[in-house]
C-alpha cells in the first residue's frame, strides 16, 4: 500500500505579496494556470489516488484551504496547530497511516514544487516507494543537477549500484548544506552530488523507528497523539503536544542520522519555486528578457519581473526588477533580493500595516 | 499699470502619473501643499493683485482649472483652443492686454518654478517692470546659475550697466539652447551666462510690434482675434485663427531676434519643475537619501523617490528609483530617466491603455 503526503504548510512571505499569511505560495496559481497544490496533486495521480492522499496544511491555512474544493477525503486533511519544521510534519503523516495501513509506505512531498516530464516523475517516484518498500531505508530522490546551484542543498551518493524500474539506485553517502559558488561547482563536476529534492519514500513504521531512535522526545509525543487518533479530545491532546514538539528539519533530524539511506536518481526538470527570482528564471520571457503579466507597459527595461494585476504598472529605464502589484500592495524588489522579503514583511509589520501581511 | 500672465498651459506628460491629460502639472500640488499655479499667483501677490493677473490655460484644462476655486476674475481667464508654444501664447494675452490698458506693462510667468526668498523675486519682477515700463524693452529674468546645468537655456549679457530697486540690470547679448556638461562649466566659469528663467516684462504693445516685425502672420492672426474681443463670435475666431497659427517659442521667435533686450539678474533660488528628478532633488530626504511620501516602506533602498498612496507600496533593495501610485496606475523608473516618461505614455496610448493618460 502505498499513501502520498502533501506538506501544504508554508507561510506567505516568499511570495508575499501574492501570498499571505492566510494564503500561502500552495494554496495560489503562482507558475501556470494551476494552484500549486493541485498540480502537486495532480502529478501524482494516477499512481496514487486521491483517497490516498494526505495533505498537511497549517491551522492558518484552514480558510484558504476550504476554498480549494479539492477531491480529497475530509479525514486525510491534517491540520498543523503550528508549524514545527518538516520531521513533525511527517511524523504526524505517518503516524495517521500508520494507524490506517501499519506496512504502508509514505512517499512525502511539499506542495511547491516545479516539475516537468511527470510520466518519468511518477516512475521515479514509484522506484523510490518500491525500494522503500522492499526494506527499512529511507529513500529520497536526488534530482542530477544541470548547474552548480547555490540555492539547494546536496546529496552524495556511494556509487550508483542498481536499477528499479530503470530508475539508478544508490545509497547515500552524506548531505551536504547549501554550498558556495565554489563548492557547488566541484559538487556538479565530481558527478556524485545530487539536489535534494525533499521529496521521501519510507514506510511509516520506518520512520518513526528512527524518530525514536534519533529524536525520542519527538516519538513521545507523536504516539501519545496517535493514542488519540480517532477518539474525543484528539484536537486539544494534539494542539498541547504539537505545541510543546521540537522544531526541526527531517534532513537535520533524521536523514543526516540514518544509516539505511538510500536515493534514487530524478532525471526530470525539477525546481522548488523558493522566490520569485526562480519563478523569473522558469517563466517564458521576451526579447529583453522580461517575464510580464498582467497590465504593465516597459520601456527600455531588461530582466525583469512584471506581475501587475488590472490597474496598469508602468516600467522605464530599470533592469533587473520584480514588481508584483496586488489590488491593496505593490512590491517593487531588486531580482537578487527576493530571499529578503521577509525584512520587508517584518518592517510592515512594526509599522502596524498588517492588513497586507 | 502692471499685468501679470501665468502661462498654464502645460501637458500632463512630464509628472505622469500625478498629473494627465486632463490635469496638468500646475493644477497639482506637485511641491508641497499648495497647487503650482495658486503658489505661482501667491508669489505675486501683493505687487499685482488678482484682478489684474491673467492666466492663460488650454481648453483641455478647462474642467481641472475650473476645480481651482481661484480668486481670478473669470474675464481673465484665457483658454487657448490648443497648445502652440509661448509666442502666440503671450500675443493672447497681449491683445487682451492692450486692449484693456493700451501703455500697460506685463509680467509673464510660468505657472511651474519653484522659487525660494519671494520678496527677493517680487522686487526683481518690479525692478524688470519698472525697466519695461521706462521704454521699448523685452526685459528677461537671468537667474544667477549656482552649477553647470544642462537642463536650462542660457542667457549670456553685456557687462551689467546698472541697477533699478537694487537689482542688477544689462544688455542681453545672445541666447544659447541648453548646453552640454564642458560647455555648460565654460558659461558657469565665464561669469557672463544666467539661466533663462521664462519670466519676461515688457508693455503689451511692445512685444506686439516685436511679433508684427519677426512673426508678421502671427501679428496679423492676433490682430484679428482682438479685434473681435468682446463682440459675438469671439470663440469662434480665436479657435478659428488660432489652429492656424504657427507655434514657436517666444525665445526663438523673438528674444533671439529681437534688439532691445535686457536682463534683470535673478538672485533667489529658482527651479523649473521639469522633472520627477527635480522634484526629487529639492525635496527633503532622509539618511538614505530617500524622499518618501505616502503609506511606503523601504529596505536597504537609496536615493529613491516614491509617492506612495494609501495603498502600501513596499520597496526593496533598490537605488535611484522613482515610484509614483495613483489609483489606477503606478509609474516605476530610473531616476535618470524621469525626462523620457513620454516614451511610456506614447507606448500606452499605443496600447489603447488611454485611461490612464
Amino acid at each position: 500500500m502505498i499513501y502520498g503526503v502533501v506538506m501544504a504548510g508554508g507561510s506567505g512571505t516568499r511570495f508575499w505579496p501574492r501570498s499571505r499569511e492566510a494564503r500561502a505560495k500552495q494554496f495560489l496559481p503562482i507558475f501556470g494556470d494551476r494552484t500549486l497544490i493541485e498540480s502537486t496533486l495532480n502529478r501524482l495521480h494516477p499512481a496514487i489516488k486521491n483517497k490516498d492522499i494526505f495533505i498537511i496544511t497549517k491551522q492558518s491555512q484552514k480558510k484558504a484551504f476550504s476554498k480549494l474544493l479539492l477531491d480529497i477525503p475530509g479525514k486525510n486533511i491534517l491540520f498543523e496547530p503550528i508549524g514545527k519544521d518538516t520531521a513533525p510534519c511527517i511524523g504526524l503523516a505517518a503516524i495517521h497511516i500508520q494507524k490506517r495501513s501499519p506496512d504502508a509506505v509514505m512517499v512525502v512531498t511539499p506542495a511547491d514544487h516545479m516539475i516537468e516530464n511527470e510520466p518519468l516523475f511518477r516512475e521515479t517516484v514509484a522506484a523510490a516507494a518500491d525500494l522503500a518498500g522492499r526494506g527499512n531505508g529511507l529513500v529520497t530522490i536526488g534530482i542530477v543537477p544541470d548547474r552548480p546551484a547555490t540555492g539547494y542543498g546536496y546529496i552524495q551518493i556511494e556509487k550508483t549500484d542498481g536499477r528499479i524500474r530503470g530508475i539508478e539506485t544508490c545509497r547515500v553517502k552524506t548531505f551536504a548544506e547549501k554550498p558556495d559558488l565554489s563548492t557547488a561547482k566541484s559538487f556538479l563536476a565530481s558527478g556524485d552530488f545530487f539536489w535534494n529534492s525533499g521529496i521521501f519514500a519510507f514506510k511509516a513504521s520506518v520512520y518513526l523507528k528512527q524518530v525514536e531512535e534519533f529524536l525520542p522526545e519527538m516519538h513521545e509525543g507523536l504516539m501519545e497523539i496517535q493514542a488519540g487518533i480517532g477518539h474525543r479530545g484528539y484536537e486539544e491532546t494534539l494542539d498541547r503536544i504539537y505545541r510543546q514538539i521540537r522544531a526541526i528539519s527531517i534532513d537535520f533530524g533524521v536523514m543526516e542520522k540514518a544509516k539505511n539511506v538510500f536515493m534514487v536518481k530524478g532525471e526530470f526538470p525539477w525546481s522548488d519555486l523558493g522566490s520569485w527570482e526562480q519563478v523569473y528564471k522558469l517563466s517564458p520571457k521576451d526579447g529583453k528578457g522580461n517575464a510580464v503579466s498582467g497590465n504593465a507597459v516597459l520601456v527600455d527595461t531588461g530582466h525583469s519581473f512584471i506581475r501587475a494585476g488590472e490597474k496598469p504598472v508602468a516600467v522605464l529605464g530599470l533592469d533587473h526588477v520584480v514588481v508584483v502589484q496586488e489590488p491593496d500592495v505593490t512590491l517593487i524588489c531588486h531580482i537578487d533580493r527576493t530571499e529578503d522579503i521577509k525584512k520587508l514583511i517584518d518592517k510592515l509589520r512594526n509599522n502596524k500595516m498588517t492588513d497586507v501581511l
